[in-house]
């Protein structure tokens, strides 16, 4: 793959402003920046990224998740024009690793909220592409900065509910809504268990018509449920509500639930020290990822690794041996 | 702390000689050098380990778990003299990352399993300390291949079911067996839900007495929790009975119930698969370990990271930048 002459770019001043007057136009071309894998790009998003830090954070960030089918994208187009008739302005930017490959980003196709996307105060970003979850989840939280000092005091972060993401997710986030439906059973089935026990909120999608007695059915399932998770630092306890996106119901409560989770957070601390302790494990996943890549990425490890590898199965070496020797080498070539 | 003298070694090849003829002595002092931190030691554990490696492995590795006050030694005296009275040779290992500090090992008074430890066929060895988890796991896992070396042919590794050692036992063993107790209602309270999610078995143990109606709820109970997860990869649902370990009940069917499962993964080949998988897995966390070791046992980069964390929360610099920053700085100073 050849590097291609980048089409003209403004100067990070340019971008700075632009992104702290509220231009659109500049905040999105800013977040391409950001998105960018060429060198000279990478260099401009970090001068970019610092001079907008101290006007970033002023927001409630939103991690939403559920999977393929619970109707996410209906509910944030209902969610999201709730929020912009209270006053509020919305930025909805997703993780999805999975992108690059499908191209079927899961925020791609714009015309799944094509209300909302029409709307002045919403900005509706797809997922960034990249190779590594870490990677991707690093330009989503860097545009989230960008769209707070923008002067989007809402951010909702979309993802699918079934991989890594929501890790990620969760941990750029203040509060965790996770979607679901009323099924037949099985209702935890779907959704992997560490997830459940991320959310500060459950909400049963899809509570309209023959739906409605088994959505409530769900509801006490789910509130049962989530007893048995320890209680969160947060010192909040799960709620678990019933929502019609289509319908419009339910939608006001979810948010109401939100503005009590923050009044509670910001009152006993909570807030700010989990957003400190999110900065500074986002600071050591960083050191953590680059430190595998520098080892991990030399091509001379890799074919070391193979043949070390082979001799471990084959009883010749110990994998504690086997590791110091790699580390040595390692080491050594610097 | 200033290093001591050891006290008179053996040769490397005295010490393989001993562990290969089967010689509890020598396998003792042989785990002592294991676990020793003196380099030398370290030097001459290596050699051992390289020698016997492959006489190692031909064992069943067992995991237990539970809560403190489940009955673990109670329950491992009366498995451990069940598989000798089945002419088995029973080694017992422990992980527990705490008791250099608390010096209350879990294995650290042998008095707990009085009758087993003078049996000639079992060998018991409290956990080895150590700062890291890391380091501790290492140490059980080799201490583990010496006494396969030395003929044992049940290794039993013993946990507490609180914390993260769970996942080291789990990826160094054949089969994970969780102990618990019939409860009053929130059965799923005490564990971890993900240690839960590891269970090859689960034994309901004090199933005695008044509490024989209790304990076949309880079992019901994880029984029908137990199909919420999904199926493992080995193939094998996990199963769920009652034990009474004082009253030497239902301690037959834990033996049948790992012979079953032994058979079913050796036929269908998920246990040398994961055998393999376990080992290549134990090379990659030694490598992961020292990489982490290399960077932040460094004194400079621990100052540095304490400045870098302030001017984070004040949002003087970024995360990522932050973290490429001391990426730099560390690679310059090799």
């Amino acid at each position: 793959m050849k590097d291609y002459k980048p089409k003209s770019r403004l100067t990070a001043q340019a971008y700075i402003d632009g992104v702290l007057s509220g231009s659109r136009v500049i905040l999105s071309r800013a977040i391409t920046i950001i998105e960018s894998n060429l060198e000279s790009d990478k260099l401009l998003a970090k001068d970019i990224i610092q001079h907008i830090l101290p006007a970033s954070g002023n927001s409630i960030r939103i991690g939403i998740t559920g999977v393929p089918g619970v109707g996410k994208s209906t509910f944030i187009e209902a969610f999201g024009k709730h929020l912009i008739n209270q006053g509020h302005k919305v930025a909805i930017l997703s993780i999805d690793p999975s992108s690059q490959r499908s191209r079927g980003s899961i925020l791609g196709d714009k015309t799944r909220m094509e209300e909302l996307s029409n709307l002045e105060n919403a900005y509706i970003r797809p997922s960034a592409s990249g190779e590594t979850l870490g990677g991707v989840a690093n330009k989503t939280a860097e545009s989230m900065l960008l769209c707070e000092a923008a002067g989007y005091d809402v951010i909702l972060i979309e993802t699918v509910g079934v991989g890594q993401s929501e890790t990620a997710v969760h941990g750029m986030t203040d509060f965790f809504l996770l979607l679901m439906l009323a099924g037949a059973g099985d209702e935890l089935q779907g959704i992997k268990k560490g997830i459940m026990e991320m959310a500060d909120m459950v909400v049963i999608n899809k509570a309209d018509g023959d739906n409605i007695q088994k959505s409530e059915m769900a509801r006490l399932q789910y509130q049962n449920a989530l007893h048995i998770f320890p209680q969160s630092d947060s010192g909040w306890s799960p709620v678990v509500t019933k929502a019609s996106s289509t319908k419009n119901i339910g939608i006001d409560t979810v948010w109401d639930e939100i503005i009590k989770y923050k009044q509670l957070v910001t009152d006993n601390g909570y807030f700010y020290e989990n957003r400190n302790q999110q900065k500074i494990r986002w600071m050591y996943d960083n050191i953590n990822d680059e430190l595998k890549q520098l080892f991990y990425g030399s091509k001379d490890i890799a074919s070391k690794l193979d043949v070390l590898k082979k001799d471990i199965i084959s009883s010749k070496i110990s994998p504690v041996k086997a590791a110091q020797k790699i580390i040595e080498e390692f080491k050594e070539s610097f």
